[in-house]
């Protein structure tokens, strides 16, 4: 039996496209002489689609394109993801389902059992557990399809405290019981740096554990805030990786399934972090433009690290036509600011413009001086300086089209070092899951080949630049200190008294973690934020907004 | 048998304020001679944690508060709501759960079954639902205790394509079995002015179905945007209403069960709409400055409608002399638009200041005029305008610590007829969950008693008043249609085909839609909006970004 693994890159709701996709890739398999094609979960719609799933009309076109692609199933079996209406008198509306396609139509369904309901995911708002399992005959194999967390059943939590294991049923411990000859499994796993060796090791683990084949066809690109990495896998029966597709990038590939049986191949996967957070962040930020149907960027280029990093990744998605800078300087701008921005445009072939805001800046301030009278400056200035950036930014994304890009980092957004409606504008972040201490090293990946960023802005001590001789350090310990601490709280979600390190002290930790939840009312108006990480600020973390804590 | 039901307004997170108030409850009670006091579901916490849940050192420290409230408990019992933890090997990490106090110590638990996730809710994001179902014995009476959701097993959805109830469980049907005497219900049931009927539906149904008596405790209170309307309830076993507690107000009563198993009374509650809204508003926004801890409020008052009901609510919720106004005319304001905000102003009492934006304005579009060279005016210049305001508010708002108030609609929120930065920022948004045509309604409720708000404010045709004798009706329809179409968009999810009335065509109905899709992207970063109705935008409402629709 010849199956075909079909790693695609689906955009959210655009039925047109995914399934032109799917059907491409079904008459290709075809021709290919595949008696099976897999793809990956929710394809139909793209994942996730969110609260679409709870209009009944985009159900129904849903099923309508269902109809489509089924009608491409002759002499071939497909797997898609897609909902389907949940029939039973109780229960929630939908089930996140396998749709097994072959003669031209729907041949058999299989549902998730386990919803994913935490972080980012959110199935259980839409979707019924499945409790029955059953295998599907194929060509006189048995195939024992599973969804996503299916597989996941073993997994603890970030933060244990009481039970170990999130779920008490074991699907892959049911299908067994059916005897199956190879495990399938479809996929919307979304990336996080620190999770690709769980990941693998879930698969690797349940190929061995019953010594059968796992197929796993992973979604890849993004959609919003989620970066899907793909890394689709073929594991043999000892538990051995045959083949694992690239990251970040579409794919298709077939296999024997005899081949995968005998194979004692062992693939080794240990990518390189920065690299693969790099990757992500060009294919995140070049799915959000593709799909929204964005012309182009625009952003403030500061002279600072942040920005210039945001700079290069921007040009490496959109290319350096689409990117312009605008650069902002005032009275509190270093002379060498100005320059090394201008310095990382001509470099990188983008078009830049130079407003300074100073005039500005002084009418502003003159107009509040009457109901300001007798008050001395403070952060009041800082922000109006912020804010007026971004008002001038957001006048030439009205006036051009161009899309403005945040580039906060992570760090200074959980503890607030930003202006809300200033620095923290935009209509993406694509540095908000990204530490101070991992700028850096984007920094020097991007320079490895091509010397691009100026070795002054990676040397310069980090500043907002909103008044004299102002240094993030005056207000905030080295990012060193602050972004482990920030780590062991936010990813980690650590006691206070768990919570170590070099230079932290208690006091600290106190401090900075009452920074940081103070500030979660900047962070709910923030943009979205490309994800990177197993805890990104955004939809994956609900803190209260009024709370004490 | 005499028992208390508390209805208290909890802070999330505040268990200093929140075990204090309990407290001082179960010390009246018991003064009272009461048997049992009952408290609201979560009320330890208050409603909703959110992910405090997942922090260890929270959930010890509720235990701690926990075993502080149980000492309080001799010769009374007590029913309070808090998170427990899950011991078993699986499951998620905590039950959701109502702990029964009495000598001393905890006697029992009772954990919630059914989990609700959906819209506003997330429970099963943190919570193991129970199987286990148990009746309490106390003083020879059997008690079924239920949380909230666990008597709502046969709600249906809003809007039905498939299955027509939520859950396949229903605890009462279970409980029933074991012959209890009374039903207990400890909620935190949001307000949701379309939603009261059917509130009282489901508990004076289950009462006349079982014969037996229902004691419902809700949560009073806001936190951020959820606002708690109360209106605990006392139900014969024959479903009749003998005692309801205040919508928007703390109370705290008891009662001989002998009593309710007798009495016929049966009250009848018929709230006027538009009154219950007002009051949910004026509460809401109270609970977020005490519970935020925020001194006073700043909006920029327009001579719009809008502003102008924003204003009388924030004095109604604050006081006089806690809320400021700012009036930011430009040349394009008309000149009653200034008369009337100074004179709605100086009748509420309120300190107004005027600052004319045209000097600044002009400045800044001259600091463009290089960049923009060969452009004409657009829709960039009124976002200006709007920009330059929300900084300045937002100025005396960081140098004053003058909370700033958003003042849009429900209407222009869903068509994207505002501007991001602009006049969508603020740190909470009063009126984002009201329809334009409601506002009038609550314009005209709050002049039934004082003709506060003048005349020509109410008589003006809308206007942002961004360029020469701009009208909202230049780009949308009226508002009586534009409501309609919406509401049956947003909070029934009607399908394209089924929107229908007056002046609502089929092109109207796909237009308006693509402008709410559209416009996703401006809400993300919208503040947390007062919610007032089943579906308001915020986290109850999650569509995708990038997503064809």
């Amino acid at each position: 039996m010849k199956i075909t693994l079909a790693q695609i890159n689906y955009h959210v709701g655009n039925f047109e496209k995914n399934s032109n996709l799917i059907i491409d890739a079904i008459r290709k398999a075809k021709n290919d002489k595949s008696d099976l094609i897999i793809f990956s979960e929710l394809s139909l719609t793209g994942y996730p689609p969110h609260d679409l799933l709870e209009h009944r009309d985009f159900i129904e076109k849903c099923n309508d394109y269902i109809d489509l692609v089924a009608r491409e199933c002759r002499g071939i079996t497909a797997i898609i993801g897609a909902p389907s209406i949940n029939r039973k008198s109780s229960g929630k509306k939908l089930y996140n389902t396998a749709y097994l396609l072959n003669e031209g139509k729907i041949r058999d369904q299989i549902n998730k059992s386990l919803l994913p309901t935490y972080d980012i995911f959110d199935e259980y708002r839409y979707f019924e557990p499945s409790t029955d399992f059953k295998v599907i005959d194929l060509k006189g194999k048995k195939l024992a399809i599973t969804i996503c967390e299916d597989l996941w059943d073993e997994q603890g939590f970030e933060n244990e405290f009481s039970s170990s294991r999130m779920y008490s049923v074991s699907p892959m411990k049911e299908l067994a019981k059916l005897k199956p000859d190879i495990i399938i499994n479809i996929s919307a796993s979304p990336f996080a740096y620190n999770k690709t060796e769980n990941k693998l090791r879930i698969f690797t683990d349940k190929a061995a554990r019953y010594k059968l084949p796992v197929l796993m066809v992973n979604q890849v690109g993004a959609n919003t805030d989620l970066i899907f990495e793909g890394n689709s896998m073929v594991i043999g029966p000892g538990g051995n990786i045959i083949d694992m597709f690239p990251a970040f990038d579409e794919h298709i590939a077939s296999y024997e399934l005899s081949d995968i049986t005998d194979s004692q191949s062992d693939f080794k996967y240990q990518p390189d972090r920065i690299e693969m957070i790099y990757s992500a962040l060009v294919l995140g930020l070049k799915d959000y433009f593709d799909k929204m149907n964005f012309p182009s960027a625009i952003l403030g280029l500061s002279g600072g690290i942040d920005s210039a990093v945001c700079l290069c990744i921007a040009v490496k998605a959109l290319g350096a036509q689409k990117v312009r800078a605008l650069l902002l300087p005032s009275m509190y701008s270093s002379e060498n600011s100005v320059e090394d921005a201008v310095d990382l445009s001509n470099k990188l072939g983008v078009r830049y413009d130079i407003i300074n805001i100073e005039s500005s800046y002084r009418v502003i301030i003159d107009s509040l001086s009457e109901v300001m009278k007798g008050t001395s400056p403070d952060v009041t200035e800082e922000n109006i300086q912020a804010r007026l950036r971004s008002l001038l930014l957001m006048s030439l994304s009205n006036k051009f089209g161009n899309i403005l890009l945040n580039t906060s980092n992570k760090s200074e957004t959980a503890v607030g070092y930003s202006t809300l409606y200033g620095d923290m504008a935009g209509s993406i972040s694509v540095l908000g899951d990204v530490y101070k201490t991992d700028i850096y090293k984007l920094a020097d990946h991007i320079n490895k080949d091509l010397n691009i960023i100026p070795q002054s802005i990676i040397d310069k001590a980090p500043s907002a630049e909103l008044r004299p001789d102002q240094k993030d350090t005056d207000s905030l310990p080295d990012y060193e200190v602050l972004d482990s601490l920030l780590y062991q709280y936010i990813e980690m979600q650590k006691p206070v008294s768990e919570i170590k390190g070099h230079n932290i002290t208690r006091d600290l930790v106190k401090k900075i973690i009452n920074q940081i939840n103070r500030n979660e009312f900047k962070r709910y108006q923030a943009p979205p934020i490309l994800r990177i990480s197993s805890k990104a600020f955004g939809i994956g973390r609900r803190m209260p907004l009024v709370g004490i804590y």
